[in-house]
């Protein structure tokens, strides 16, 4: 279905949730909370801030509740969280954040080793948890883990797709997203997927969360771009990955989507050489090299 | 213009010079020859596999004489070696390599940086070398550096490239390549050059040198296949850089672009995984991890 590239794109930056859960040094909450303000001030508005996962498994989000609790309120920001199953709704719901992303695979192996129960049994959880979070006045946004593809399984049918999406539009989710979580999108991949997806959203927004495992995942937006889509999911530095899938490389960059987009007029409201300083920092922290790119070029901040 | 995207792509391998060179460690000649012979094994046709550059400043490349020397001859499979001065020129005829890259950069300051002369000199030289390689009876590729920007230069004016490729053309070169060397080329500029070249240059095979150095090399590939070049420098694992452009990365990795080439179902004749299995073993002998993305999640080879 051809569509209108968009004027603008929303960046979702997930680094303090996908990329700091994917690496063993844990982050101090109070350094968390300096690097979401410094991502605010380079103009980012929708941030991932943590997870609500079970701390002993995942003790680089161990802190979401406390985290969550010392945000500042900042106009026009809007902080979200991922939520995976009912105990962690809880703790989103009593930690007082206003957003949402409830998040479950398409492969019933990922979703078996991810959530730990089959992706029917996910589906079905899923479904209530949107019902609860609504009720509770959240904002929700749902998203599909392994849309393009999942190690274990390999290509997933698109009916499959579909039929959950229709279910997250039929319970009322205010966006959901698609997200290649293994990297195996591929052009002809994406466009089959919108092809299929978008006529049956009713408008509803639709976001992608693109990783770089297979070095496509901005060839892979500007597929998504041309399809009109306008929300993408970034990380800072192309921090993240997946503990489940063997040498996943990171999110696609924060810094080198918003290059990328500025090269073609695209606005995004965000200053990469700002989130590039952030990333140089971190690297610095976690002394080690991500794969983003122009955090590299720009000069550290003074 | 629009343009037919091609259905098959000859990538030229570049690695044994533009990764070997950027590297401090020198790479023996017998490991060298016996990389080349796996890259020929994995498909690969045409491979760049030196430069006649001076040993003591390049010693990566002093070898370049006894490498070629030693090359066996291999149905179909083209070696080159790149040029840049007149006594290089002469040292790749003693050698009895049948094909030369003959080089120099679009941007002033770039040239006298990287061949000691500025661009108008480089220019004269390289015309009086096209001639003398064609006269010898070689195959000669021509190709432009910083034909999408310059790092101290800036943009470089679409005029001034149009004009290095007509001396090309009309002194009778082979194949015209212009080198993204900075990573500076973007989508817009990408259109913007191949508009303003293409219909100018006779039906000249026109080749792309791209650098991932911003992230933006496999979408610069896409935006050119779409103007329907369909001949691309690549380098095994994304190695290679820009001694005179700090934190450059690599050329676009082979293995990647391959793998983008396959989903599009653009032949290249070429397997991955077999490019990815040398350069799996070249991060081990170099003891560092390259920027490309596939080679990472293919087996090493039994």
């Amino acid at each position: 279905m051809a569509q209108t590239t968009p004027d603008a794109v929303t960046l979702v930056e997930v680094g303090p949730r996908d990329g700091f859960q994917f690496e063993k040094t844990v982050v101090p909450t109070q350094r968390k909370l300096a690097v979401i303000a410094r991502l605010i001030e380079s103009g980012l508005k929708q941030i991932q801030v943590a997870s609500f996962v079970h701390p002993a498994k995942v003790p680089q989000m161990a802190d979401a509740d406390e985290l969550v609790a010392a945000l500042p309120p900042v106009d026009h920001v809007t902080y979200s969280a991922l939520v995976l199953n009912r105990r962690g709704l809880d703790r989103a719901l009593k930690s007082g954040i206003g957003s949402v992303e409830i998040s479950l695979s398409a492969s019933d192996t990922h979703s078996r080793k991810n959530a730990g129960m089959g992706h029917a049994d996910a589906l079905e959880a899923g479904l209530e948890m949107i019902d609860r979070a609504l009720s509770a006045g959240m904002v929700v946004r749902t998203s599909i883990q392994c849309a393009f593809g999942c190690v274990d399984e390999g290509s997933i049918p698109v009916g499959r797709i579909l039929g959950i999406v229709e279910r997250f539009v039929d319970h009322g989710a205010h966006v959901v997203s698609l997200a290649d979580t293994t990297g195996m999108g591929t052009p002809p991949l994406i466009r089959e997927v919108l092809d299929a997806i978008l006529p049956q959203t009713g408008g509803l927004p639709v976001a992608l969360h693109l990783h770089d495992t297979r070095g496509l995942g901005l060839v892979n937006l500007m597929t998504a771009l041309n399809h009109g889509i306008s929300i993408f999911d970034t990380a800072l530095a192309g921090m993240g990955g997946c503990p489940f899938v063997s040498g996943a490389a990171g999110n696609i960059a924060t810094e080198d989507t918003i290059h990328l987009l500025d090269t073609l007029g695209i606005r995004t409201g965000v200053d990469h050489r700002l989130v590039g300083a952030v990333s140089y920092d971190l690297e610095a922290f976690f002394n080690k090299t991500f794969p983003g790119r122009m955090h590299r070029l720009t000069a550290p901040p003074c």
